[in-house]
């Protein structure tokens, strides 16, 4: 091989091996070699010989403010660890919220020192995604990347059933004027549980009804001042997520609705939020365990060589308090 | 050099650029045919044709909910990101709480992976620092690290001074049996906090007063109990942090007792909790962002080639509501 392509021996194991410290044109030799000789990469036997920094990352792209307000991150940060510990493999977390934070962050998951990434809140055209599909580094996302679907492996939950389930739950309570505060309108989770909704209500959905949020508290109490001024009658709001539910509360409590009486409320997620919110809060069970193991796996098949697949996990009604 | 050593240049500037991919006798004889020629390395000119990972690990070693638990660490990590951020330096974060965590975020830090470590939270006897003093990583911990002060640079406050500053405090509003609650007492903060209420209050200390805590919330929930059972005439209490403050205030207001009433409380560390808890905290300020940005500046100071050094901060009395 070495002797087709010209190159040392060292060269042609860095380029199957990733292709760290190799210039562009003996990469591209060893590779046109490789057509030229056939020759077939044994995954195993290349992980018993490859230099593995025995490490992936944990990439939140978010600000860090939302890694420590949403216990979302926290419960699936502990499960990744938790998942890849038992495999020798430890967490390392980068944020990467901020475009300068996001070039030296790729810059440092493209230069050989993980072996694979957890992404963690993807939102479209995250430049991230780009940088590391060109680099063939392993990735996971945590629900799914649009517009990188087929190239990206994930593990997401059913976003619109999820949704379906709560709003349908809510006119079995005989609720009719059922509002919506979204996620981020350029998330899966944004886009998917807001179709949902639009399901059950079909065409009875009236637009004053639905107002965007981002996940964040702050996000739940602007949007429920909003709801209030524009649709005074509501009876229900299907909040997607614990932590903006919360935020709705406050406002909903300020404003003298009682929850459930004048205004039911239900959540997304199953954060520890909906336990500690007063009411405790009726919401849709994400299961956190099962999706930190799911893209350990995942992660794991994509370094042996498998290619990208997704996993979609159901979710589940908990009723609560709220509603 | 190279020729005395009996190996390639190449492997010459492995072992003086940190020794990765070395073989144990190859670094043995490169190392004795430095001492042989006296050979002095330039660790400007060094600096320049290093491959540097332009990453820095800040390591927690505790558990990974005391991370999402105690806003401190939130505060130290976004100062040291912003910090690093002027040098276009990433930061990855580890957990290395538990001993085969240790092992594990031991090995990666030594790896090559990252150019220097921030320690945070360091208790006595802490295996990681041995780990990391065996390998010549640069290290700076937050807070003196017993048993290494002199080997491994650190950046803390005069914990000493602090404490002594809320019991003079107390003292001079008239409180006569004034309680503690310690942080761990393997941890300099433990120590020197207990040390300088010792101080002030001299012989007059009374052990009933005294009880060890973690610096976590259930720390101070439970500290309070025992306090009041063993001194239920105490009129203030001094807590070694403010989330551990946040639960005795719990406690204090279920006993029944108004604060600061009753019961004047200070605490420390001027966190975010601080501010919310209720009644807010008079407490003592740790300068949060000038620790960061020191801590960072004495990390790039030793990745330059710098001998370790400490950096003692001020400290600062807050007067709010609960004395």
């Amino acid at each position: 091989m070495a002797a087709v392509a010209g190159v040392s021996r060292g060269t042609v194991s860095r380029v199957l091996n990733g292709g760290h410290n190799v210039s562009r044109p003996a990469a591209e030799a060893v590779r046109k070699a490789i057509r030229q000789t056939g020759y077939v990469v044994n995954q195993h036997a290349r992980s018993l010989v490859t230099q593995r920094s025995q490490s992936v990352a944990f990439v939140l792209t978010e600000p860090q403010e939302r890694l420590f307000e949403d216990p979302n991150f926290s419960l699936l940060m502990h499960g990744c660890t938790q998942a890849l510990a038992e495999h020798d493999i430890t967490l390392v977390m980068t944020i990467a919220g901020m475009p300068d934070e996001r070039a030296r962050v790729a810059r440092y998951l493209t230069s050989g020192h993980v072996d694979g990434a957890l992404l963690v809140s993807t939102h479209r055209g995250n430049p991230l995604l780009d940088a590391l599909a060109a680099q063939d580094l392993p990735v996971v996302a945590c629900g799914k990347p649009i517009g990188y679907e087929r190239r990206v492996a994930y593990v997401g939950v059913d976003e619109r059933d999820g949704a379906r389930q709560m709003v349908e739950y809510l006119t079995g309570l005989g609720r009719r004027r059922i509002g919506m505060i979204t996620g981020p309108l350029d998330t899966a989770g944004g886009i998917e549980r807001l179709a949902g909704y639009r399901e059950v209500l079909g065409a009875a959905g009236d637009e004053s009804l639905v107002v965007t949020g981002d996940y964040t508290r702050a996000s739940g109490e602007a949007a429920m001042e909003r709801l209030l001024a524009q649709a005074p009658d509501l009876d229900a709001v299907f909040v997607a997520s614990d932590l903006t539910a919360a935020g709705a509360l406050t406002v909903l409590r300020r404003a003298g609705r009682s929850v459930p009486g004048d205004v039911a409320v239900g959540g997304f997620d199953d954060s520890s939020i909906a336990l500690t919110s007063q009411p405790a809060l009726t919401t849709i069970r994400q299961p956190w365990a099962r999706i930190s193991s799911e893209m350990v796996r995942l992660l794991l098949g994509l370094m042996a060589g498998d290619a990208p697949s997704a996993v979609t996990l159901p979710t589940e009604l908990v009723v609560r308090e709220s509603a």
